[in-house]
């Protein structure tokens, strides 16, 4: 099965390179966008069916690997293959 | 509207930063894990209606600055407010 974890800033913690993307953006002449985050994605594939086990394992992957809980949220999508 | 933009690299090119979050996760024990791949997400929030002339300008964003169209695929989601 194929899993795709989303990675975002807490909404509650600056995001430094949010704020350099927005100004590179307002530069360019966009001034109607504002309020720019940038996260991350990961993506792969696992062995396996979509269980409560697997589901643990993943949750272990991303609260030690995959993100900073400290300033950033996830969450993530199973898709059967 | 709220704008989501999702990039990804291109499945011809190889992505280190994937590889070595795969080493990393193999690492911790993860061996039903494989295919790892890293992409970023650049969200925010656009005044204005879903017009193809909106999505125009997104595409240029997208092209000109937020994606490498060389080496890197995007694709984006539009949700109302």
């Amino acid at each position: 099965m194929k899993v795709t974890v989303f990675v975002s800033p807490k909404t509650t913690v600056l995001d430094p390179q949010g704020a350099a993307v927005e100004q590179a953006i307002k530069s360019l002449g966009h001034h109607s966008i504002e309020g720019v985050r940038v996260g991350k994605t990961v993506t792969f594939q696992m062995e396996g069916a979509d269980t409560p086990e697997i589901r643990d394992e993943i949750d272990r992957l991303c609260d030690g690997l995959l993100s900073n809980p400290v300033i950033e949220d996830y969450r993530y999508e199973i898709a059967p293959e």
